[in-house]
């Protein structure tokens, strides 16, 4: 195990009407000035919004509104969040919706303290410095962005999607309430328990060895993705589906899988540079990709790992052929993303062949990628092919 | 799964030479004159505590000790502290150690703003309204105190020993370096385990039933616990093991296991009388306790729930005779615990028949215990005379 530090500062506010917290909340953290940020419509036609204006408005806290944020939340929303803020005196961030508002919620409050342009953080020109208080109030079991300091923000004229992480943007304090996400489409409902599946392996599959807690609390997140999934898509409305689901999202990605390893994340990376050029949702592109990268990267170094997984999580039945037993769990995986009715194949979400090679190239242009198996261009254009 | 609030603000510096960040985080922390808080001799013949002296120097900080805090810390000796505190102008308190010094400086922390004796926040005659700033170095794996707002404390004089829980008292932050614990003697290196698992249990025991996410996690602590408590003790220079153990009994009572649900605690309860009279090793008490507690709650209502842990921890096959699995985990358990050289049986630690009556009504006075199950004095007496 690699030594660590870990900090996990996010009060989380967690289950049924916990909203009325946000108020008190936002002046402990002395807000007087709150931008709030979100994307769709569903937040306004749920009421959600005016649940939360008018607890500002109770509470003497003005706001100003940041809306339509889109997924895979671009640098220009961020930009346009700057100015509103700048323009206003805004002095504290409220990001109400999934990942990608909080990943542009959060990228703001630090733009706000820096003389030049907010991609400056993604391309190493500018560190963060400073950064308003955040609070998110949560609406997708997804991207534990809500209790990390991450965020991934796309630049279309640069063809790239790029992530930041600092301690300077983890939010102060994060509201979850399942009944939010009830009103989640299948598809992204899908997409997310995609993606915090996608998180755990990123983690699980990772160096060094000696990870027993992390790998056996990585194990636990994903039987629960497993169980309440499904249940979740066939009952939208099912509290403890919708809770659980919720949460797993949220322990997936603040640390608690990743303390003294690692991590992955090449997956992560090919998933960017696909979604920089295609606009596709995140968690369907992971899913589509994460079976062809196991395929791809097991060999007999780790096919015990890849063997544990298996019987641990997929319930497959152990015994001395491991080569195959991880190939089943590999299997069972791929059909459990088409049950959720994610698309398998790059070529389903109107990715072409032609692609490809610009593909490799965003995400490994010299360097490698990956730490549980480090891949150049080549192995990265391999995985592509099969994921077509 | 109840609402729940979950904030866990102490920072982890885990791992080899993780002291070095010692002097700069007490300045972080604005502490100039530091009381260390220490018990055993162990700290100083390891060579720890003069490494603390020499850093809080180097750093400019000005300490006074406390030395010769027992297990099952006395209210004495947070008394004692307070004083110290008081004449010194103490403004920062470091407890190196267990969880009895912890626990001990957590009180001394609170008790420097009360005006009456720290015994008042044990039996509701106050409450806590403030705290010094506290940071933990760890030398077992054993409590969670390093990261929760639990202190215990006994009264000898009053013949009780008892809780106290508030978010005051939450260390800043801690260090735990798991080489520490290469000098935890045989028996505490077991008993401390046996404590990892019974925090565990009495999470695990529970209610509501919609708490998946956290059962699993439950099960994943208790794992790490079963594969590297004999390793430890075979092996008291085992990095991983002492690594995975330490971090374990962090995690089994950081809020992690208990969000969204209530505890049982009935067992804690019950050693606590049983600690209170005869000084007794916690964990020892623990392990003596659980099985015999295990077999007296089992019932059709619940056997579900213990027929899971057989066979997801205990490795027992599954089957129809969910009774039967259920009992052959108990059995494992009480094994376990056996392998770990723990006396099994209240008479081996000096616990005399005549005493139980006494033990019971400390623990259940009035009132039921427990939540899982709810137990009354006769169901307490019962279980004690079947661990005797």
């Amino acid at each position: 195990m690699h030594n660590f530090t870990l900090s996990m500062p996010t009060k989380i506010f967690f289950g049924k009407s916990q909203i009325d917290v946000l108020g008190e909340q936002i002046k402990n953290h002395s807000g007087t000035k709150v931008l709030i940020c979100y994307g769709s419509n569903r937040i306004k036609e749920s009421g959600l919004l005016d649940t939360i204006t008018n607890l500002l408005y109770e509470n003497n806290i003005a706001y100003c509104e940041l809306s339509g944020i889109q997924p895979n939340p671009r640098i220009r929303s961020v930009r346009k969040g700057i100015e509103i803020c700048r323009e206003n005196d805004v002095d504290f961030i409220l990001a109400v919706g999934g990942g990608s508002i909080i990943d542009c919620a959060k990228t703001i409050a630090a733009g706000v303290f820096h003389d030049g342009d907010p991609w400056d953080f993604f391309t190493d020109k500018a560190k963060v410095t400073d950064a308003l208080p955040i609070a998110t109030v949560l609406t997708l079991a997804a991207t534990g962005s809500e209790m990390n300091g991450n965020a991934v923000i796309t630049n279309v004229e640069a063809v790239n999607k790029k992530a930041l992480r600092t301690s300077m943007i983890i939010p102060a304090f994060s509201i979850l309430d399942p009944e939010y996400t009830y009103t989640v489409p299948k598809y992204h409902t899908a997409a997310g328990t995609a993606d915090i599946m996608s998180h755990v392996f990123e983690q699980y599959f990772s160096t060094p060895e000696d990870i027993f807690i992390q790998t056996q609390l990585a194990e636990a997140i994903l039987k629960t993705t497993i169980k309440y999934g499904p249940v979740a898509l066939k009952e939208p409305e099912n509290y403890e589906a919708r809770a659980n689901l919720l949460f797993a999202g949220t322990l997936a990605l603040n640390d608690l899988l990743s303390f003294g390893l690692d991590g992955d994340w090449a997956v992560h990376v090919i998933e960017h540079a696909i979604s920089a050029i295609s606009d596709l949702t995140h968690g369907v592109g992971l899913a589509i990709l994460t079976p062809p990268w196991m395929r791809y990267v097991l060999d007999e170094n780790n096919v015990e790992k890849l063997c544990n997984l298996s019987v641990n999580v997929f319930e497959i039945p152990s015994g001395n052929n491991k080569m195959e037993i991880a190939r089943q769990g590999i299997d069972k995986l791929q059909s459990f993303f088409a049950s959720l009715e994610i698309p398998a194949r790059l070529s389903e979400v109107g990715i072409k062949e032609d692609q490809l090679e610009q593909i490799a190239k965003i995400a490994a242009p010299s360097d490698t990628i990956g730490s549980f198996k480090e891949l150049n261009y080549n192995d990265v254009l391999e995985i592509l092919k099969t994921a077509l």
